[in-house]
């Protein structure tokens, strides 16, 4: 007779499958630097030699840059409440996208980074915690935090902390995008001050996508919700929303988003749903679309094409890829180089302007006017325009 | 004439010191444990394959421990108010020693970890932290608290916790003393039953101390603070060392600490301070002396040897160095690959037994009681023993 296993054996139906082999014991982790391998070592690295430097570091703080991993490393911070497009799925569920962020920040900028998923959903309580932890970390990186909650967070810690805060599906998403629509501008002949552009999406990526174009000296820009046009009259709209429709739509406009796009030159797409055809076909001629919803870009870059003059989109196995791995290592880097107290407007300008100025104008086509993430100039070119900027903003502390 | 530079050039004091060199840039970095080299490979670790991983745990969170790096990374926390012997120095020079803890951790251990020194002193508000924190790790180091409060930071996040939660300045240094002091019997040819202990110190190792041999069969051990012995009558005591006082000193003394030792078979400092050649010419015959201060043994082991017939000591540069190093990767090491809940009693006195069994009734000697932190056999030997008995104590989830 055959005896019962102690415990069964659980199947796991992921087994075999390769993403999750991948990513079986996790995409990360902590190594030493340095070796230590006899007690003379051991002595200088740990007890007693350690406490000469805790000594010096309590008695001049900013020693912590220099004799510390501090000054390179950021927190990956989320709570979980808007992780890619799935919406809240809770901090232990959110650890694959910040262990990827991890994997990418140490890949293309160098920078070390921790994910660090946090179980709390009220403002003040995430705030107050990452506080406490910020002795800790050269910069925080928010991430896939619901909006509009996020950009309280975002704000609050800023005004708190002395080092770099960035919500990477905000600025991240808007750097790249301002990057790609300046070469689709070249590529069309068009003037950033004469375009329309409509952004269908108000939520982190589409609040600050906004906010970087305007910025960049977009004239007519018109965001839309789920609702329709944000407009200074709409009852329905929380504080970050009224204050970019007062901002916005000085044209007026007021319907739907297939309203918005008869006649507009550029369409950023960051809210996924899907666009009509016949809605981008009454789109200007010579029409840029950034169809950016992951997996399922809001129009199809083969509808585009039949419409628009440039299309991008966030997928890797199309042209004009949009990616924020295109931003947010080279920006850390460049921040961190500066030893910058925070990331200002100019030094996402700035980084924006690197990116796009990485494809001359001879290799300038309506299928490339972005860099590809895996060009290893991105990284030293952005990280490079961003610590100058960071100078120039009185930022650097180096 | 020569232009003045722009930014003067700061000295820094400790430029090309050996301590501070080994220090430069800090002792450890995240690195990847994957390559992404083309756009297939981030489709998998990033968006949009690792989508999958995180629905799947989304589903399962158990899947966590499998699909991330959550089930091998500590979090060693502090609030660096009881670093090393420098006190209240606070979190940002308290980092070098938690960079060391972690270097020592994977170097030892194959364990990754992460220093987490937080700006927060107050008991509740550090507890809440490492809970809303929990989900990113699989277990919790407590650093460098002092006491009392680490003592009631250590049993709240225990109680609320499902991962080890383990303080190491309180069982690290008790697991190395136990393991110590057993081969120390062998060598005197004396009973654990029928010693007498003394502990000078009633602090994190004091309290830990205490309560490791108590459960090891010591019947007679007194805690000695800056006041005298511990005893219930004494009014001035905090509830830790009251309750200690309860369950020790059952011979009834009181005094200082040159009265206890009087005739005593063990004494264990670890509390820095000078004990005088008198009182230690007055233990019984056979004596063993730990003084585990560090840089400064509570009695020079020079001295100690004329009285004793076992010394101990902190450091590297004598026989017998009590360090933890030898508990804390193994100890975790085991706990992780039992996937234990918490780290219970009987796998500390696991881990205890184990190290002290690397020595073999052939090789102990007064001068070898305790292996050396660079013996390879350590961390396998105590991860071993303290996963078999997460096994055996019910709190194994493998």
């Amino acid at each position: 007779m055959v005896a019962q296993p102690v415990s069964p054996v659980v199947s796991d139906p992921y087994e075999g499958d390769p993403v999750f082999e991948l990513h079986r014991g996790g995409k990360i982790e902590v190594t030493s630097s340095i070796h230590v391998t006899d007690a003379a070592e051991l002595s200088k690295a740990y007890t007693p030699g350690v406490a000469r430097v805790c000594t010096a570091i309590a008695e001049d703080p900013s020693l912590a840059r220099r004799y510390t991993w501090r000054s390179n490393v950021v927190a990956v911070v989320t709570d979980g409440t808007a992780v890619l497009g799935l919406g809240d799925i809770g901090p232990t569920a959110s650890l694959p996208v910040m262990e990827g962020k991890a994997l990418l920040f140490k890949e293309f900028g160098g920078v070390d980074s921790v994910p660090i998923a946090l179980d709390c959903t009220d403002v003040d309580e995430f705030v107050e915690t990452v506080a406490r932890m910020a002795p800790s970390f050269g910069g925080i990186n928010l991430e896939d935090i619901s909006a509009p909650r996020c950009f309280e967070i975002e704000r609050r810690l800023k005004e708190r902390l002395d080092i770099p805060v960035f919500h990477d599906d905000q600025h991240g998403t808007a750097v790249v995008v301002l990057a790609a629509l300046q070469n689709a501008l070249r590529v069309t002949d068009k003037s950033i001050s004469e375009i329309r552009v409509v952004i269908s999406g108000a939520g982190a990526a589409g609040v600050a996508c906004a906010r970087i174009l305007l910025q960049a000296g977009v004239g007519d820009l018109a965001v839309v919700d789920s609702k329709g046009v944000l407009h200074e009259d709409r009852a329905d709209l929380n504080p970050v929303k009224l204050s970019l429709a007062r901002d916005t739509n000085t044209g007026g406009l007021s319907g739907r988003l297939v309203d918005a796009l008869d006649g507009a030159d550029v369409f950023i797409g960051v809210s996924g749903g899907t666009v009509p055809e016949e809605a981008i076909a009454r789109m200007a001629p010579n029409s840029m679309i950034f169809a950016l919803a992951n997996p399922n870009p809001e129009v199809h870059p083969d509808i585009a094409h039949r419409h628009a003059a440039v299309v991008a989109t966030g997928r890797s196995d199309f042209p004009n890829q949009i990616n924020n791995v295109l931003a947010f290592p080279g920006i850390f880097r460049g921040a961190f180089d500066a030893n910058a107290s925070r990331i200002t407007e100019g030094m996402k300008l700035a980084a924006a302007n690197a990116l796009a100025g990485l494809i001359s104008p001879a290799e300038l086509r309506p299928d490339y006017i972005i860099a590809s993430p895996f060009d290893e100039r991105v990284a030293p070119a952005v990280a490079g325009a961003v610590a100058e900027a960071a100078r120039q903003d009185g930022v650097a502390r180096d």
